[in-house]
């Protein structure tokens, strides 16, 4: 691995943001302590893409140029919640007091963040998050600020509220922000604040986030990229990868059973059935669209308070092979959630930060960190691969 | 998929010969017994990738042009090895009835294979293989006969008897044949027999077969396409589908433990730990290839006769991931040996007979199906199916 | 193995029938043919515990003593079935042609099944059931008949139902039937019928069967034992043989995570989740009382028509140790259905035959058998294999 | 679970001596955090089984009369060692400050263990390893101490070394330690030692230790007890635990694959053949007395030092049932080899020190914990649970 991230002093004209919505959770606590051990060289700068040569070249900036912030609903301390994280298996015991005085001074950045359920009017809200972008680029001297979604899940929007109503267009929001009205699921009220703060965006989680209509045009008007959404962590990383060798090797899958179980803050949200929709969908929807049909199986999201930060999937795949053979493909991965999620968020954050600098718009083409990739309908991990790289190649020629 | 396996006769000039050495092994009869049956519509063409349309554009010669003839040491009759494939559940039991008198036709034209015990001169065995090959040709009226070894592997030869010795070169190999010696390991013997009358190879197994130096010159000298070696059918399958996206990701994999279970006859030859080597020597090279350093883990290769003809492979990987965390993934495979690697021969004999029509020499890239492929270091499927997909585009046109 | 489920002469004074509630089913169909096959020696008796020297010494009935019939709302007949289940690889492919004469008489004894929906009045049916037992028995010199239910699973019935209205009590049942009505789920309306022409009965299924108290009272009344229910094939087989591990080695279960696939129609029954509910009802009361507390963790049956005849059972356990090490167990178990439960069908009957030529009544120390052992609290699997052995010498002393 | 291991006074008429041969070892180590842990209320009592009520009966010792002490070639600090098991996962991490003192006391304790390759005179060490055990008992007031060996695993002795030479009898052992030689493997001399003391031992590892005959002769000529031997504490745990299940289902195991992987010293230890000879042979003992048959399957022990202090053993396990249908089970078990033995070596050490108390002889009936239990031919858990309860019951009414 290069050692782009750490020092490329050439390099760091200025000083780049990282604003982490649900920064007190668990992701959001193991980015905050990555970058801070990776950049002081406490950690290896193992799981970041961005650090891999065929990525670096994009011209990513180092760690070290890097200031974080965020927003939360919570008040545990980014400290208290990364010795959880520790207990957990997460994070390395002995890696916190070396990083203790700048966890401090992330936690000093954080503001508090918005929730439709609290009574504050949405048009108020979106005002007073823009102002924190806007308040931590000035404070810290920033040159651009990422704003990156790792908050809890929400319930998907309905259908029908995209195609009449506040959502069918700019104007109409605008309308209805106005009157006091909440159009907006949180996780689009965020991305709101940021495209209006001038803020490219990263939707890490299956949120609506910046995938409702209305704001992938505010975010065409403003001229912003944007990237999402869903990191792809687990379960469908292994299906974007083994499904292209079905598919290449002319063996027909006839069931693939998807068994996932969930122990941390991530397993209790999807425990509600509304919000695993959103999770269900886009963890369904690579599989069809590699093997060229639909395939039968069963796909559970289980909380199991026992497991802790561990994330555990379980699939069986059922194949026919020549002359009708039956046989069969079992996996079970076991990771923590955080430790696989968090660096895919460094990872984007300096992506869309470069993309940023060198002026891209629109969905970027970054299907390889994404369940559900914006402006994309390629699942197979090689081929997002090989796009990532053509992309980050381009962008290391000052695209 | 494309039909053109089945039909395609505006293409179907001639007839072409497929040459199964081990013809009456497990995947020998389940290969004849599968072109029968596909090229009848009595099977779909699932397993098979020359009948994929990225493939199948190649222009490769339908399975109606084919005639199947081989060498073989056994005499238990196909039908007989087709009988008890299917009570093994590798083959359909309905479906037998149905191909018997093609089968027939083609165990008449098996001969008898060559083994270095039995005392034959090996000058006059090659002779002899060469006879056979080259009376198939004729008395079929065949333009073309590719000789597939699907045989029970060999143990590897010893590296100093490439430096010195009758393999070092052409003349010192004819010499030693003169000289009524048996220099060639006997599935090198095949080959030499195969290049002699002209005829392309293919190497499925890890036996030294046409990966011998001076065997190589040979086909240089005569013109010819080959390709080998050892059949990418399971463990190692899901290795070169796995392990890029460990690499890609940045993950790094700490040890990789590879567990197999083979019942039927491959598994008992695989049980003489001199023959394993040739077979654990080829598995063991992908991955570190693909990760970029060595990999600790176990490898092994057990006969379990009461696992019949189901080949089971059980894997362990453990990686690190962001921060140290540690996290594995567990795969097994379950499916039947024969019934995996049947189809691949039926696409390598139909690729290698259009190489051979087009006039493409040397060792032929097609890396995707096999463990260890001649004349390339790229051991991802990914990469490998992009490779093929671009040569079979270039063969397309006419090559 | 004994052999005195085949020859036994000397013991077969008289013939006894085995009458199969759903027995046009996958376990009825493999449960007759199994009966036919062994006692015609044309397999093994492996799966049958009462081939144990252990259980065989009850002086349990050998096969040759035994009559089979049944009823059955379909109409495909027992042939068919029995050939679906060899392609769906349950059923040796060589069998059923030499036990087709003996096949197609059971066939002609089946009569037609009671479905409440049907319109048919539930007291006229209850007398028709009760009336096809007695022509069973008197047509065919049987000493007794034992009726098994092994039909779809009905959905469990409203506590509420137990405490009023027509079930509290037999007088109230009559009354209710008396005037038209139908009280009774269909598996109790068999049970009760097959109670009043004084034959006992196994419930194989999780349905209600015989377990309503009103018809607890009906066998006590009539002195008849009986046996129930669910019969324990798969996971909680695996549950009651590896919970008691933990529990002897003061291990703490912190959750015990468990995924079910089916294929077969027991499958497509439980994909409704009124019907599934009485089978994860009796799946998850084993666990916590040989653990001694409640433990956490997801219960699915999915129906997975990909999968056939083949039921898979995924189990991943979590449990903590010494100074609380995590540590943890999974376990994949796959196995045919029918084959699983059909040799338990065969036992029961014998058994419960045994038990009611000796004059034993109510519940039958069967837990062995099943996920919801009537009168009885034990789940331990080992406990429950030596309270069956004990009873079983008990028998064989002539009781 | 019951309390009598913390507290019972009034039972705790005299203080007793724990040996460890090893004691510096994962296993030692985590044995000696473990008793002062628990006893100090830092930990719950799980996976120690004379806490449950069936064991504790016995009358016990309570670990606060426990006295801790050992012999190891290393140097290493108990302290040291404890932080690296800490670190592997296997010891909490904010233990070790609260029992550093009491652990360093323990180390105070320790004496150098004796190695065969260092020059020392073997009767000489013998006389130097009881001094070691006599001083121990005296300096520290001990009523009883018992030896347990949780050292390295050693070769296994030639059989023909028992029928001729030293090792025949006490008298030619007595003449050959006397000539100067070295009979004894280094397990056994230490055996040897404790029962001159007059301690009873136990035996955790399968080296030879107290199975030689003329130790055996030792033993009953000094009226001791002893147990032994090679703890049951993964894969052998579950084969004693499963195959009983498929035993009394009557279903034919046809292979039992068996693969382990070991990251610690103790894997280490057995990448060597020699010494694994000794830990393969006890544990396929177990599973053909169980089934009644001989079962094929390659069993494996695996050295992979990336799996650190963690122990994984995968089983494939295929079975036959009724009417010939093929069936398997697949497990995993994941544990830390150290957590899972050293609560056994505290309940051994308990249940000696007891049966020593009131006055038992000879090898004791503690299959339950053993791989290779001395003095009994039953390998079914549950029926060396039984026979536990048993024995306790009888300890505890004084025997």
């Amino acid at each position: 691995m290069t050692d782009s991230g750490r020092t490329n002093p050439a390099r760091g004209q200025g000083r780049l943001g990282i604003w982490l919505v649900g920064a007190r959770g668990s992701v959001g606590a193991t980015t905050v302590v990555g970058v801070l051990a990776v950049r002081a060289r406490l950690a290896p700068s193992t799981g970041l893409v961005s650090e891999l040569p065929e990525v670096a070249c994009a011209g990513l900036p180092g760690l070290d140029r890097v200031v974080l912030g965020g927003h939360d609903l919570g008040d545990e301390s980014l400290a208290k919640r990364a010795e959880r994280l520790a207990s957990g298996g997460v994070l390395p015991a002995g890696l916190l007091p070396l990083v203790a005085e700048e966890l401090a001074a992330v936690d000093g950045r954080l503001r508090p963040g918005y929730h439709r359920e609290t009574g504050e009017p949405q048009a108020a809200a979106v005002d007073r998050l823009q102002r924190d972008l806007e308040e931590f680029r000035a404070e810290n001297g920033l040159a651009h600020v990422v704003v990156v979604d790792v908050a809890s899940t929400e319930a998907p929007v309905p259908t029908e509220a995209l195609t009449e109503g506040p959502l069918v267009d700019v104007e109409a929001l605008d309308r209805a922000l106005a009157a006091g009205e909440a159009p907006l699921p949180a996780s689009s009220a965020y991305v709101l604040a940021a495209y209006r703060a001038g803020c490219p965006v990263v939707s890490f989680t299956p949120s609506p986030g910046p995938r409702l209509p209305v704001l992938e045009e505010v975010a065409r008007r403003q001229g912003l990229p944007w990237a999402g959404s869903d990191g792809k962590t687990g379960e469908t990383l292994l299906k974007a990868t083994l499904a292209p060798m079905f598919a290449t090797r002319a063996l027909h899958v006839g069931s693939w059973a998807s068994y996932n179980m969930l122990g941390g803050g991530d397993g209790a949200t999807l425990a509600d059935p509304e919000r695993a929709a959103s999770k269900l969908a886009t963890k369904a929807r690579g599989l069809e669209a590699i093997l060229g049909h639909p395939v039968e199986g069963p796909m559970h999201i289980d909380y199991v308070a026992d497991h802790g930060e561990v994330k555990t999937a379980v699939d069986h795949v059922s194949f026919e092979g020549f002359l009708g053979a039956r046989m069969s493909l079992q996996f079970t991965w076991t990771g923590y959630d955080s430790a696989l999620a968090a660096p895919l968020v460094v990872d984007l954050a300096r992506l869309v930060l470069r993309a940023r600098e060198v002026g891209e718009t629109g969905p970027l083409p970054l299907g390889f960190f994404f369940k559900d990739p914006a402006g994309s309908t390629e699942h197979r991990l090689s081929a997002q691969w090989d796009a990532l790289v053509a992309w980050c190649a381009r962008l290391g020629e000052g695209a």
